[in-house]
């Protein structure tokens, strides 16, 4: 498979000919359809797909494929994105001092991984500045207290215009974010130190070793006004033992923080995750 | 989600406007897909796919689908078949001396976790004959040695027939079948006690503590004429330590057989497996 | 390895010349030891250990051995006991309507997986009577509601001293132990469906699916008076996505369920488990 | 738990009163044994043990220990090692062309969870050099075709001994070592790209891929003369589907084999890995 792609993720209420209508578009047009996965949720009577289609041969200009293909979405009352393989998204890493999460994502985009450009670090402290000069990276420093939260916020938010980012990824950054920031950015990754919903909140590592659990894990979700409830877009787990003291617990997580945020990242750059209500439908 | 509904298993040359073809054909009969999964295989040029649509209101009658899906199906070289989800299967279990998956399918078909008939139990052996009393079931003892195999399998052959089987389940049977048996009743899964392709043939466990690994596994196939190298359809694995003597691995290895045949034998039952090669696509 | 072996399970406060002191007393009195192991809780200052060795040869009578040992333990201010392999634990399974859990323990029992008598079955349900029967198993239908439970409690603790019950497993038993209930008889393994601490109580899986995990699991843990926080001795979680309903988590959980318990149960009758604070340490 | 520790590592044939010969020892000479786990292996009739005490407060000095071991050890036939949790072993890392689990090794260095110093790097390739200098890290290059390769393994052996390197690790070196240079170097870890026994030699995810398996794996191992035979230290897996092509088998397995990998090598340098035969005791 060669050539650039063109992706339909969408969501309406569910009806009959739904599938018809979409690879008729598709089909009408010239294109090839290399991935079509769909999603029923009987309960909340919805219908998710994803559709992915060879470019190549397509006979409606890109911008015109929107356009076209919101005369058939409307009267579905369809939530949907259409997204260019080739149009690369751009990424905010954002971090505190933990490099675990940091280093790994920079690898993997280096080893191309990642259908990304990251364009700059933003962090609250400078440990980490170092990093940023050996990948030819901007870093941001922004330090963060009580006092100045607002207004740091609204310089992130002018950097991220600036910059035209389309992700943050919240890679081990020890901060919370408000509810405004949120509201004006809402399209943040974040990657949690634990299997939640268990040990929402601080010191999860603490906690399981206080609790005696015999796994623990790591959770990568997107960012809502709610602490670690927003949805979950990858887990995963690594047994332990009465051996593990804290430290080995913070060890053993620091592997799956990486790869599970790593993967939910990949996961959404491929625009394969899907959101509603709380939840994420997964076409992977 | 309610009522009967029709499944398609195909795979053909890949090609434009398949999923259109096939959509259309559901929709413009009134049927409404519920669930639509495909796969490309670039390489081998080759598309798949399984489409499950609910028969109520759907305009053609059952005996009509396939003969009208025909006409379709044809001129796109397809290999195809359209299963209806009231239509039970009927499987035969064949066993030996160990009971652990036969009491496993047994009580997931009791939970209605199967959607199949359990028609018979064949063994070579009278050990297991209490458990089919226990379960209502006629139990068909076939001894086996080198001179009646090929008897034994021709009354094999008549009493699937007289049965009306669909299916074999080889639920630790410890007997090879011939590859005339395979060729005349091609339907055929069974469990090895390994993480195939390791530990092929006979005694897996003392071969894998032999070896020394650090984690054991096992795999459920379809059988072909070559011995335990037919299509995998399921794998699952166990970590095993220096302390596990073989029986240790023997006893965690049952979890593993019992867990792996029985998803494997439910996804066959879902038509959600599709052989092409000597592999398997599984729309799970 | 043949012949039956003592194992002693101790805890005390870390000093030199532990594992000295015991080894000593064993090899003084002529035993082999086959399994040693220990750990030290270094913030607790705490010394746990797991010591079993060969009585064949022991010139130890066996009513002889803890009031030797006492000798040995008392100024070390050590919490232990000792146990013989031959002498087997009688267990009460406790179940109301879910069979899976029973089932599946009274085969491994049969298969001598489990090193112990089972009993009797209690249930607050009859619907499971049967395959009390089936295995030739006293069954107590013993209701329970708000009126009668201190009653009733009264009743299965008779019960439990006339069949001088060692451990009561609570194979899907839907009712909470009262704390006097458990002051009265504190040897107790729940399984929980889920993975705790998270979905603590009522319907985990509904909840589950309701926050959109990616993963689900099971907790076998000791019951103490608050509800789902005893000591852990084994979870286990299996990979879901957003295709599975309430039901199919019901089903997946119900395996992991399962093979938790019997863990966690087999464990237990090895003198594997040593319960310290709120935690356990597992000489697996 | 502060300050150095010694860590004996023994087998022998079984008899009583080893471990209570072994504690003693320790605890006659003023020493807190902080970790002990044992195994015996009934087959070959073999006891094996870690023992860890504290040396602070210990009577013998460094120099004496072994010696006055030496006494204790010789009658029983044992074989051993002490090693000092201060003294740090040296490592050579070789590489071919892939980085990803030479930076893994070297993020895991930095952060102090490899207890050894990376001495130098060699290579069969000049690829990798800049990470060399990035982490300010002697790198050697050393072509090696068929005609050289006894003389590059000569140049290869001598820098060992300049370097006095206690332990290889084959960080995807794409080069078989000779038996001769295995004979005068037998401390070296490999990373092989499969569950071994399963796929061993070349091309494993090729050929996994042909297969059809559902769980791809990495083994690491001690490398002796057999290619891919050696005693297995560590072993992990992930699931893989039919949508998986080579390049996502390679990409999914490129982080297992780094976790397993540095797993191996942090338990060696932990020294918890006893080799016996073809196989490892793993006191983890």
């Amino acid at each position: 498979m060669n050539g650039p792609t063109a992706t339909l993720l969408i969501s309406c209420p569910d009806q009959q000919g739904l599938v018809a209508k979409f690879a008729n578009f598709i089909y009408a047009n010239g294109g090839n359809i290399i991935h079509a996965d769909q999603h029923t949720d009987f309960e909340a009577g919805l219908f998710l797909a994803r559709i992915e289609w060879q470019l190549e041969g397509f006979n409606l200009s890109r911008d015109m494929i929107a356009p076209a293909f919101a005369a058939i979405a409307k009267p579905l009352q369809a939530v949907w994105d259409i997204h260019f393989s080739d149009t690369i998204p751009r990424l905010a890493l954002w971090v505190t001092k933990q490099d675990h999460c940091l280093l790994d994502l920079l690898w993997r985009w280096q080893a191309k991984e990642l259908p990304a450009e990251i364009a700059l670090i933003i962090s609250n402290h400078q440990k980490l500045e170092a990093i940023a000069q050996q990948f030819g990276l901007d870093f941001h420093h922004l330090s963060i207290n009580k006092e100045n939260k607002i207004q740091q916020e609204a310089r992130q938010l002018e950097l991220l215009r600036q910059e035209r980012i389309d992700l943050i990824v919240l890679a081990k950054y020890m901060q919370i974010l408000t509810p405004e920031f949120i509201h004006h950015f809402p399209n943040v990754i974040n990657i949690h130190h634990s299997f939640l919903p268990a040990f929402a909140g601080a010191n999860p590592y603490h906690r399981a070793h206080e609790r005696g659990v015999k796994i623990i894990g790591a959770t990568a979700h997107f960012v809502t006004a709610d602490l670690d409830e927003g949805p979950i877009i990858e887990q995963d787990v690594v047994r332990v033992s009465h051996r593990d003291t804290i430290a080995d617990l913070t060890r053993k997580g620091k592997d799956l923080e990486r790869v599970v945020l790593a993967r939910a990242v990949r996961l959404h750059l491929q625009h394969r995750v899907l959101v509603y209500g709380n939840r994420t439908v997964v076409f992977a």
